[in-house]
């Protein structure tokens, strides 16, 4: 055997090292990206179950529409505007159109950018036309939320020299929900309540039509989520697999605690364990934990969601209460809300391997400030954005909402020909 | 160190190579196959969804009945006709009973085969006898399918030097679903239509009876194609990888193309979107790639799709019009007709790595010869077995559908004395 | 190239290869506990379908809680529990509080035993207090469940030398199904029957609400249980990777062949195929191959989950009418009948490799000794324990059961102050 084969040899094991790892990863994210597709039945169960049935059909039309756009905007132009070059200050990225860093990576990409739009979806169930969200839902999946991914995702500038310390959000807490959440706060205000949701001024409660559905979509959401974030390590092998795994089992955690500290709540606060809020409370849970879930102790991911769980209780009724805007499912406070307190709460007790860069376990408030820019930065970019684009799209299209007659006949009547249990109708009407 | 310990450590390093492949190679197909398991839950939602709550329970029994029957026929004699000895010509395939090349290809084989005999359950869904449904589920699954899979699978005759270019069909467009929808054809056709399906000829639209179950059955579905589709690569590790990546976004692709083609479509065409059409569109996206997902672009992939999302609403429009055959879900356009699509779309625009090897891309008509050739073998065995069987089952059987009073009761009281909401209609009844 | 470098490297070749087995273990047991997690949405669906919708909204509840709690207290105690060192002759382990040997087992082991609980919630449904479950939830997942773990999977007692043969429960008929069976024999018996369940001793069929959401349910448990016993090999990589196909071949093909005899025998027993049964009977099928996936044949599954499928309808009526006993969902025989029965079997015709360790295939006694001694301890330590506890809970909370009032009214109402369906409700209340 000559030197030069043993010295062939040694960079075959090496490079064969190097593409078994590539080869997992591709694997996880794979496989990761396919949860996360999964978890647009969950929204769609979520919010058809949380609100009425006459406008049920609506509703998986809308999540039918961010899939199949979404996937087709995010593929030609999104994922360009998101990973492409810096075209100045890591604000713009483009690579073309079209452009790709490899499959695996452009669909785990394109399932997360059809979340954003869908969580906007919910917010506005029952009153919204179907033209305007249409259009919105590209606007988002193809424009607001990829350039606002870019400053993180891309190395952009929330990760300059400047910052206090490199933002830190794992997963999306911000990216992704928080994005779709003040998207939807805005969407919510813009359009208006539903009529008969406020009455002289106080809020009515309007009951989802099946609380079954809701249940079995937040059991498939938190399904996903295991994809969610535990893909986000983009990778697999040596300590990505251990870093993987433990992401997994702290969104886990997280999620647990945020169900149980809702549940606790309503039930301290109002006699009964609330399912609707104990539901939400795990959502809230799986959203506080998003952007930490890399940097988080276990205990603390266990806080940060009890915390969540419980934030997100009093928010839904602050927004309803207070601001008076109607917000049919509560995604507001689940990703909104939620979302920046996922992001903020790395500022207070995350962690780096074993170091402590949160303000309460001795890291400063370098992480918190840069927490915080990144929560303020996003929360103007989609409110900013959401309010210029809908008011275009109110002025072009007559109005975002259906009429009243439309409204209470439902928009399954009105906008689609059709009901969501024709069987039952029928009958009745024979 | 001996030369001989290099020696040996050399063939460690490639056997470990070999070997990790191989490993990757089964968690891919085993992962693939559980997720192709789960679209027998989206089938029966489908179905169930699509059709009249009387029948909901026998499609439910239909469906297990296919898992059930299918994995230990299949398991007994089906993967043996399909991956065994060549018996002559290519054509028929014999390994003995309990024929195996491993049990993560047989696994995955397994849950492949169950999907054909389901797709003949929707078409003929609300009036076959069950025991008639029982057999020739069996019929499909130990013999129809297998036989005919090994003809492409197995390295059958349609891959012969004497055809113009080697069949490609790469996850069963024609030998999965356009064998199940030409089947269907022919059982929908033979025991004809539900009682007032047809006025004086004219076609009665026969609601379903809950649109959302139909709508978390395609979800379910588009989910389980992801391993329909890339775990067909049957290899994970270096280039395969990289191409089972691919084929999942293509997948993901086409199906959204579907949807929204289909969507347009019937907006434009009737003054609102169809949540059924959108959501058979989708289905439609899917089987148009099946064949095609190793041998197309992604634009490629996005224009097989929009157009199978328009087939399919033409397709369901002229088996019920023109034909006058009463198919409940759409099965035959859905399975039979984009399974066609798929299969010739290759010879069309297909690509084999860099090169063009369809019609319209300098490839010439070989390939869309050997297309061709595949989708009529296909149909013609699919059409004439089902044909045999049928009438066999016709005869001995004493007809394929139950009494018109058993019909207009349900099946779910007349075959399995209960009904698929008890409560309600005990309530009704108090 | 030196000696040195040379060394090295053969030491990092093994060292790949060990590294990259972990590798693959870790991301098949992470995908596998995804798995077992989603089968708590099939418990959900199983038990609110096969019960009233006036308890739906309960079950709901009751399964958050038992993933929530069940995640938190497994990973506070529970785990240690389980596997902590011995603390004396097998029987109690413990390692600290929080103590983990790895995130991927952690969160395996966690939606293992968030299983356990949820057993217990289908008998009992429809007339037990919320407080009560949570409690007994609480020590389920971190007391009786982890500590009978133990005994097997931590080499505990079960594996000591003095036993006939090393006891086999390979992903737990026993540890899991059995001891959930076994409490919910007890807490059903103690709780005792809904009101209307027995008419002068006669037991009185109280129908389910929805049977698809039981026949979806069980589709997702079915998925699931690929994971539950799959990842049971907790490794992937060389053989392991075979063993894993293999157990999750004989898992479907037991499935199938409960189906198949619960369906075929309730077709000759009552003239009908019945849904219900044939649900039971798959479930029956994969709780019968769950101690025996890695030490069974082929044909050997097939024949347990045959007659799993039996048994559990037999079990059900001695149960209803001789025990005078009301399991609502037919939990009892479900998970302790063929939880007994799939760990016995492996002493009948159970194989180590190619070796029959049966009494029916030459393996002798020991093997079916060892395994009675194990079903034996189990059933005396779930019941044990369960009576203990349940009682004082019975003295502690004022009773274990509602008013009869509220159970009249429905615990949806009672107990949470809401229904499953508002809009129905409503609508019928205008």
């Amino acid at each position: 055997m000559s030197l030069l084969n043993t010295a062939l040899l040694i960079q075959d094991t090496a490079e064969l090292a190097a593409s078994i790892k590539d080869d997992m990863g591709m694997l996880w994210m794979l496989i990761s990206g396919i949860l996360v597709f999964f978890m647009q039945a969950g929204f769609f169960l979520v919010e058809s179950g949380m609100t009425d049935s006459k406008n049920a059909v609506n509703i998986a039309m809308k999540n039918f529409l961010d899939v199949a756009v979404g996937s087709l905007a995010f593929w030609f132009i999104g994922y360009s505007l998101m990973y492409g070059s810096d075209m100045g200050g890591g604000f713009f990225h483009w690579g073309g159109f079209v452009f790709s860093q490899g499959a695996a990576d452009l669909f785990f990409q394109t399932v997360f950018a059809a979340t954003a739009a869908t969580i906007v979806s919910g917010a506005i169930a029952g009153r919204t036309k179907y033209t305007t969200y249409a259009i919105f839902s590209i606007i988002m999946t193809a424009l607001i939320y990829p350039i606002a991914g870019g400053w993180e995702w891309n190395g952009g500038w929330l990760n300059a020299e400047w910052m206090p310390a490199e933002f830190i959000d794992f997963a999306g807490s911000s990216i992704v929900h928080s994005v779709g959440g003040w998207a939807a706060l805005v969407a919510a205000w813009m359009v208006g309540p539903r009529i008969g949701k406020f009455l002289n001024g106080k809020p009515v409660e309007m009951h989802g039509h099946n609380q079954m559905y809701a249940t079995l979509g937040v059991f498939i959401l938190w399904l996903g989520w295991f994809g969610f974030n535990g893909g986000s390590q983009l990778a697999w092998g040596g300590d990505d697999s251990a870093a993987a795994s433990q992401v997994v089992l702290v969104t886990n955690l997280a999620a647990a605690a945020g169900a149980l500290s809702a549940l606790l709540f309503t039930w301290i606060k109002n006699g009964k364990p609330n399912l609707g809020m104990t539901l939400n409370g795990s959502l809230a849970g799986l959203v506080s934990i998003t952007a930490g879930c890399g940097n988080m102790s276990e205990s603390g991911a266990v806080l940060a969601g009890l915390i969540g769980g419980i934030l997100v209780v009093l928010s839904i009724g602050f927004i309803e209460k207070t601001l008076k805007i109607d917000d049919a499912v509560g995604a507001i406070s689940v990703h909104g809300v939620a979302g920046a307190w996922g992001t903020l709460v790395i500022g207070l007790w995350g962690v780096d391997g074993d170091t402590g860069i949160g303000l309460f376990n001795g890291g400063g408030v370098a992480q918190l400030a840069s927490q915080a820019i990144g929560v303020l930065a996003y929360a103007v970019w989609a409110i900013v954005m959401s309010y210029i684009f809908l008011t275009i799209l109110k002025v072009t299209c007559g109005g975002l909402r259906v009429t009243e007659a439309e409204e209470i006949a439902g928009l399954d009547i009105s906008e689609h020909g059709t009901i969501a249990y024709p069987g039952k109708r029928q009958r009745e009407m024979e």
